[in-house]
């Protein structure tokens, strides 16, 4: 099957849509989807932000929550607006990133994205990312020290490096054939993508206005 | 009809975008476009910005014009990329301004953006707006002449600040039945907002995995 890399940071509100809506949509497409932690905080410091850009630019951040409230009642994802953002995912990634490809992965991924953004929890503590692992039946004790060996520490470091030099600005980023696409709203065009090579019109459009 | 405003900047290209396909969308939808030229340039400075944000940011201008190019083969749309961006789109805005509701508005939009975003014309020389405006069946002279009256300058000055109080940050937003959306990608929600006062669920979407 072709596949497709959803490349995501725990703090992102718009990864959490994607993390939602990928699992039917690359199923129906015959695409296998590849999970892949990043961070953003590095690559938001070369861009000389030391916080999310919808705090750095609060009228973008207003406009930001009404539009995932529309999203998420769009796509019928719960949404608590939580009380801290952005939470620090970086334990959270650790987890993923010494997971490999276990099947629990994606359960895992939407499980901390819920707690952070419909259950206004704080998945930077360990105690909340035991319960999500709890509850997609794998044994947090050996998960949690596996994240915090060097060599998954190293991991995600080089993970992070990558995807800056896939010229990565942002989350969700999506990447296939050699191209890259930004964001939940390019989660269709890039499914299309990985398996025709092109994006190609989408359903019900119609030619622009030529005249 | 219910009406929805397409505020947008000639220097944009995601205005360009939303310019080409608003028409016949609209139409379909029983919507009324009303357009509403503004400037960027005094709401990006507001952000600390002398420039366009795909030039302050060269990682998101690399993907811009990559994604323009996705876009615009997507939707049928000629591009060329213009060897000066952005180019200053005040005296087209301005023509706007003062042409009120006039029915040739929609055109000569059109026709600016594919000089700017097609045929890489200077857009902000007077003779490359006298054609367009002549392509569109309207004496120049006189249209030239209303952009450059107090009371039009005034307008638009006027115009840019109420987008600000409106909370755009951004072009192409849309505006309906007091909700911002950001973005060509939003034109569709936009329109099914202005007739439903919901953005619903897309055509062809499926319900998230809820599991």
């Amino acid at each position: 099957m072709p596949a497709l890399e959803l490349w995501f940071e725990f703090a992102s509100t718009y990864s959490y849509l994607a993390a939602e809506r990928i699992g039917p949509l690359a199923e129906a497409a015959g695409v296998t989807v590849v999970w892949r932690p990043f961070l953003l905080g590095p690559i938001f410091q070369t861009q000389g932000w030391n916080d999310s850009p919808f705090n750095v630019y609060p009228v973008k951040g207003r406009y930001m929550w009404r539009d995932m409230e529309r999203q998420c009642a769009r796509w019928g994802i719960a949404l608590v607006r939580p009380r801290r953002f952005p939470r620090n995912g970086l334990l959270a990634a650790r987890v993923v990133a010494g997971a490999g490809h276990a099947p629990w992965v994606p359960d895992f991924v939407r499980g901390v994205y819920r707690a952070n953004f419909a259950e206004d929890r704080e998945i930077s503590e360990p105690a909340v990312l035991e319960a999500v692992l709890r509850g997609v039946g794998v044994d947090p004790a050996p998960a949690l020290a596996k994240a915090a060996t060097p060599d998954v520490k190293d991991h995600l470091r080089a993970a992070t490096e990558q995807a800056q030099r896939l010229g990565i600005f942002g989350a969700p980023s999506l990447v296939t054939r050699g191209e890259l696409f930004w964001g939940n709203d390019r989660l269709e065009e890039a499914l299309a993508w990985t398996v025709s090579g092109s994006a190609g019109p989408s359903p019900g459009s119609i030619e622009p206005d030529r005249r």
